[in-house]
């Protein structure tokens, strides 16, 4: 049962190729932000409100993870922007190696922001750097104000918390005011949005978040070397 | 990045002591389930509506899993029975080596069930045997009926899907009927019975489900060996 010394292994290495990625990410002037939550907590349905909101000018393009079927990739390029799932069969999270296959014929040049959902899963996830900005979690109301305390690894790793589906507030035991303060007890520093995605509340409060984050992505214009 | 031999060996050695959990139970005629779902799927609300529809005479025992905090066992303990909980300490699952050493002072002769709660991971907790006698997946109807396909090993390895929280079916784009077809898709033989914990609808299905399973757990009543 000796695991710990092959675990920090994997994750070293695992932290190499995502600093090369972080390095790609930045040379490019690409904004990478990383969506973890549970199942069903609306990742998806996040990502379609978001494409829907973009110009189609916009250079942004996603990158999906699931264990099994390309279901979201399906349901992410309606919108016209590039999409590419990631299945890992049976893997329970993505790693840097699987972001860096998955943009080997994706020239980082033509983009300014990489949206990365992540497996349906709130643990393992946030073990493993993908390159990204900052990761994002997301937290639907029909989950429970407790989950920060339950799972605090990833509210502490990441720079937003979108709580989901408001709009089932009225139908659920859910206490919002202990969710943010569960989160901020783990988290001082979180940023917090409050979404509906079937409704449309706060989804400009989401949309200046990542707008903010864009703003300070500026590319380093790097000379290409001879 | 060699994962794959340490991985079979730390899952042959679960095994192992899996077995022996398993040979512990069926020799004391003690009905083993292991409850696994997304975090926030209901696990502890149908535990707790469970307890509270048993005789304080049953001889029946809870383990509940978190990767922190012990409120889960805080909120099970009010009922009566043993109640112990496990904290993980960031590890995404439970194992067997953790059933073994908590249940080092419980006499397993004074139990006829005993209900584990998993971790909340609808993914890693299916592939750790913890010698129980059935696997149950609970999915709620806020997280998609697509999850059975998405994530189909815990749903091939369970014997009964508890779909929980249909009372909020009126407010959620989720087609029951699709969820039955993937689970079943999955695996044609899962028993699947619908429930609401608050509402109470359904909860007599689960329990003829549970009462059937311990019905078909008889003590071997072994002599103790002098």
């Amino acid at each position: 049962m000796n695991r710990v010394p092959l675990e920090r292994k994997v994750l070293s290495e695992n932290d190499r190729i995502a600093g090369e990625l972080r390095d790609r990410f930045r040379v490019h002037g690409v904004l990478c932000l990383n969506l973890i939550s549970s199942p069903g907590s609306g990742k998806t349905t996040l990502l379609e409100r978001t494409l829907e909101g973009f110009d189609q000018n916009d250079r942004v393009a996603v990158l999906t993870g699931d264990i099994q079927t390309d279901n979201d990739a399906a349901r992410l390029q309606r919108y016209g922007f590039p999409v590419k799932q990631i299945t890992t069969g049976g893997t329970c999270h993505l790693d840097a190696r699987m972001i860096e296959r998955a943009l080997a014929d994706w020239p980082l040049e033509n983009l300014d922001l990489l949206l990365i959902e992540n497996v349906g899963n709130l643990v393992c996830p946030a073990s493993y750097d993908l390159g990204e900005a900052a990761k994002i979690v997301l937290l639907s109301v029909t989950e429970g104000e407790d989950k920060p305390l339950k799972y605090p690894s990833i509210f502490f790793k990441s720079a937003l918390l979108v709580v989901t589906k408001i709009d089932l507030l009225p139908y659920v035991p859910f206490d919002l005011a202990a969710a943010e303060a569960n989160a901020r007890h783990v988290h001082p520093k979180i940023d917090i949005v409050k979404v509906s995605c079937t409704a449309g509340a706060g989804m400009p409060d989401w949309r200046d978040w990542l707008d903010k984050r864009r703003a300070q992505t500026p590319a380093e214009h790097v000379t290409p070397r001879g």
